[in-house]
């Protein structure tokens, strides 16, 4: 019962002339999720923001840009086009399209290369992989339009492998709850603010969403002992939040790898389990945005158990 | 310009009334090989073995057995399939089928779980992966017959990514030679008892085969700087050899990481550079092989190089 859990992710932000895209209306973002083989589970909206849980991931969306990001074998690229040729080429002020190494990339309807080909089609800009092939490696796509970022854009995504201990064996448990699942990974104490949004799916997995303002973070949890996976994002500003969430949950989570990718977030080990850094990259962009990709090893040996097949 | 170094393997051993393998003939193996998508290249032979190099590396014939690697996007399942429906099922003693983690999987044009289920329509037994999806791991399959390993019946192979320096340089450069190739190996020193054959592919890659007696040596080169790749194996008793093979050439190509997979072959990492054993596993088959696999990665940080797409 294999899922992928590692996830696709799109950020569009579209020119003034648009108008808001909250005013596009459910019907306009459900066509939009459809066609990436994704449907809308349920929402919350603040004065800033609507955020969508979707069976695979999750939608924000805000006045002037959104982020999409879906799992499993979606086909997020789809959606990419049909938000272009919606909107129109021309009214894209800046988008970024990231693929991060899957579990079972065979199993994909396509390869980052070939999404990249048909984005390309309408929109141009650079594409780099940063990481090597038989490890832990991230793909990105960004516009080369002229665009400045907006003071205070940052993002912070935190990718966690093979999660282990006493949280890990709740994940994977059957008498699991939302509430229990919030309660662990400490959401309410480290996200006061927020408003959540959240969905068990049967039998493994879990997604939340929360908003407070115009701030986002979102969840998303592949708890399967053979290739688990723990996704959090959240635009924070994270070098300056009283509680070191990063450090938190990886306390919590124990993953024997992680990915942290951070954009305009200034990279900091503080509070991090003993760990190899294997590789890291800084890419700082056209516009003006810094990327940061870090792949971090417990520093442990793990006996391999055989898996049957 | 991407090739997949990474080699899948097929090892059989036939019964008796198979007679001598080795009397089938070239245009047998030439069929088994071409079935397969490879061709012969040229061969060497002494009383006990003929070793093909071939375009995607190598077979070994014995009289009661045979070796096959292939890389690149091969579709070795079929030689297997091929020459179990000329042998007969029946007359299959043992036989084991091996793939790596890929470079680039979604590139392949089977799965080891599709070729599992064409190969189980002929013959049965237990297949395993070892190692995690997002590092290195390492599938096998082997027939559940009752069959006797034979004494002395060791093989080791040793998997090198990302090999670096002078050695590597040399490998990627415009005016290498095969003898420069088997020099700055040092394969005279360490196999001085050995004859070889070997090629120099365009515009990058290298191949080598090497026989004495019973025992043989392969290593395949892929050098390419984003995905390089080198594989060395042989059936030597390396725990009683007087040169420490595997640790003169980590030390002669540097790779940033390794794999060392053993057959009835103790571990050992005397000599190896300062790294982390990220994961191992011993395995136990019930002919009474004993299949060692160990994930090591050298002890040091990478700064990642962006790869433009």
């Amino acid at each position: 019962m294999f899922f992928e859990g590692s996830e696709k992710k799109i950020e569009v932000i579209v020119a003034p002339q648009v108008g808001s895209l909250r005013e596009l209306g459910i019907d306009f973002w459900q066509s939009i999720v459809a066609s990436a083989n994704a449907e809308i589970l349920s929402s919350i909206s603040n004065d800033e923001c609507d955020a969508y849980l979707l069976s695979e991931s999750s939608l924000f969306v805000w006045k002037d840009r959104f982020l999409m990001l879906t799992c499993g074998t979606t086909t997020l690229a789809d959606a990419v086009m049909l938000f272009i040729d919606k909107i129109g080429a021309d009214l894209i002020a800046f988008a970024s399209y990231q693929r991060k190494n899957e579990y079972q990339s065979h199993l994909q309807t396509s390869s980052f290369e070939q999404d990249l080909h048909v984005i390309r089609e309408r929109i141009s800009g650079p594409a780099f992989r940063i990481g090597h092939l038989d490890s832990h490696h991230h793909y990105i796509f960004m516009t080369d339009k002229p665009h400045t970022t907006i003071q205070g854009d940052h993002t912070s995504e935190l990718l966690m492998y093979h999660i282990q201990g006493e949280a890990a064996d709740y994940l994977r448990s059957s008498n699991q709850s939302a509430e229990g699942v919030r309660r662990i990974l400490e959401l309410d104490e480290m996200l006061p603010n927020f408003r959540f949004d959240d969905f068990l799916f049967e039998p493994f997995g879990y997604s939340i969403n929360g908003i407070n303002g115009d701030k986002y973070m979102t969840i998303h949890i592949t708890p399967q002992e053979a290739s688990s996976y723990v996704s959090f994002e959240t635009n924070l500003d994270l070098a300056h939040y009283p509680v070191d969430i990063i450090a938190r949950l990886l306390a919590i989570l124990n993953p024997g790898s992680w990915d942290v990718i951070g954009f305009n977030s200034p990279r900091s080990t503080q509070g991090y389990p003993e760990h190899l850094c294997l590789g890291s990259c800084a890419l700082e962009t056209k516009q003006g945005y810094s990327l940061d990709f870090s792949h971090y090893q417990q520093m442990c040996h793990e006996v391999l158990i055989p898996e049957s097949i």
